[in-house]
């Protein structure tokens, strides 16, 4: 049995382009007791993976230069001599890049094909919806009538941080990088402002008259300039959930530039970064509340699916573009065939 | 009557300058029913008075120029026609920079002078001790076993901080600006270790000594660069609390440098600007507890208190020069003379 797979080929000197990338083709051991034969179905790409293909420490440990990419997969066992994962199962976890891959078992979670498309739980089901719900509601605290911004607000984490801030009643405010991205953001998800930062000359001015009472919550999955302005809006008792600060990881340099602490001295505010990991215990109920809000309207969801196994390092590449509206993934094959 | 009165003659660009300050001589009103004559004993200066200064918006509302400057105040009640505060009383409130004061008694706060001498009510059972304890209990959260570093160790609020943190059974690390200072914190205070800012090379470096085990709370006082070192050894789940900013508070410009943001989201850490007003609610236990423990000898407290009403002006000017150890303040008047 043969699969391909992708490895981080070098580490990327700021932005990365396609040369940190391989492609090999190798040979699978056959399946031990309790193992699985799993075939990848979806494969997702994320902004958190720039910081892994770096030596440096972060909140996930490096890729190794000449092993594999890993991240968020759904696979179907095709083939199984583990107890618990017949054949025909769909599972999630974080896994190589890889067509196929022999697996023990550990650390996978079995999913039910009927509640939700399987790519769901690469995104709103997954990390990502996880991401908004305990950013926002644990950090944020959003209450009814306050006025929460989001930047990233077309991507995976911020269109779900959007709409759950709405059903708790909030006036919310999305930044994001084109005009079919804002008019998404507004009439299709509900939002009530849209700031679109590539065509506003003044930023800080924009996200005022978009915010007349002040900002009480911002989610922040960019970092830079674009928070910079936000937070200059900020309301006394503000909270802020750092959640992805995307402008900055392909620097070379630590970020510098405008220094937050006297702002949150003079509003009282409160600011936290935050992993998903960070909630674990709290998962399940959490996606139980996500998959009820989807079933019954409450939350809309788009994908952008790429198809074919050797589209993902173009893909993830893409992240950095600003191109994509919702989540972003690559779809290997289908099941059961 | 008559009484000296000191206004802010006009607003400093950058650091202060006796220049800003004008000594007046005025006449005071008689009593109306009501109202009450104030001696002053005991006058406050601290560094959130800069911003005051300054016409920009800040947690207070600035001076106006050709108005007194106001502040923290020890006074004795020396006429009444108030039912409720007599002659001999002994208060503490926001009062302006004035030897006598007509006051209709709405603010003030009546203190028993045989608790503690008079001037601790401006120190550590007044505004600096009250900020202390909700900045490090409320927001800094210390277990025992933690490392909790402050800056402005050596300060009103810093020595509260590093011995509050103690008494919580935490490692404490003061940054202060001299070698006496450091000498006092450990050998009088109990701190485990300090760092002297203005005589150590590399902060960074020193930060990392002299907490082998990470930070876990940091109380800043200061901001700036001496924060910034601390920031790069922040644990996991790291809390620090935004106490003050005086690295800025003479800076004409936004101030810029490192980003926190990148450095909050590596380690989900929570970062919250605070004043003391915050918890005002809370004010009366806060005070009561702080007392027990400088009657139980558990808090140690110094004041440098300089001398005479024409002093104030260079007094608070010295803060900028990071000379003082403990509360400094100025004495006006003794009581009942």
């Amino acid at each position: 049995m043969k699969t391909k797979t992708i490895l981080l080929d070098s580490r990327p000197q700021g932005t990365p382009t396609e040369d940190n990338f391989k492609f090999i083709e190798q040979d699978l051991p056959s399946l031990q007791e309790g193992e699985v034969l799993l075939k990848s179905l979806y494969i997702s790409v994320d902004p958190y993976m720039r910081g892994r293909m770096s030596a440096a420490k972060s909140y996930a440990p490096p890729y190794e230069v000449g092993q594999p990419f890993k991240g968020g997969v759904v696979a179907e066992v095709v083939e199984s001599k583990n107890n618990t994962l017949p054949q025909g199962a769909v599972v999630v976890g974080i896994l190589p890049w890889q067509q196929y891959i022999v697996h023990n078992g550990k650390g996978l979670n079995q999913v039910n094909p009927q509640v939700a498309p399987l790519s769901y739980h690469l995104g709103i089901l997954g990390m990502p919806g996880l991401t908004a719900y305990f950013g926002l509601l644990r950090i944020g605290q959003p209450k009814e009538g306050e006025t929460v911004v989001v930047s990233g607000a077309a991507g995976a984490v911020g269109t779900v941080v959007g709409q759950i801030a709405k059903l708790k009643g909030c006036r919310v405010v999305g930044i994001a990088g084109s005009d079919e991205k804002i008019a998404y953001l507004k009439n299709e998800l509900g939002f009530d402002e849209g700031i679109n930062y590539k065509s506003t000359a003044n930023l800080q001015e924009a996200v005022a008259q978009a915010c007349p009472d002040g900002v009480d919550v911002y989610f922040d999955n960019v970092g830079g300039e674009i928070s910079d302005a936000v937070l200059l809006s900020m309301n006394k008792f503000a909270r802020i959930a750092i959640c992805g600060q995307i402008a900055f990881y392909n620097n070379t340099h630590p970020a510098t530039w405008l220094r937050v602490e006297p702002l949150l001295l003079r509003s009282s505010a409160l600011m936290k970064g935050f992993i998903v990991g960070d909630y674990a215990a709290e998962f399940g109920t959490a996606a139980r509340e996500l998959a009820d809000w989807v079933k019954e309207g409450k939350l809309q969801y788009q994908e952008t699916v790429k198809e074919g196994f050797e589209k993902l390092p173009e893909t993830f590449l893409g992240l950095f573009k600003g191109e994509n509206t919702g989540k972003l993934l690559v779809k290997i094959a289908d099941r059961g065939v």
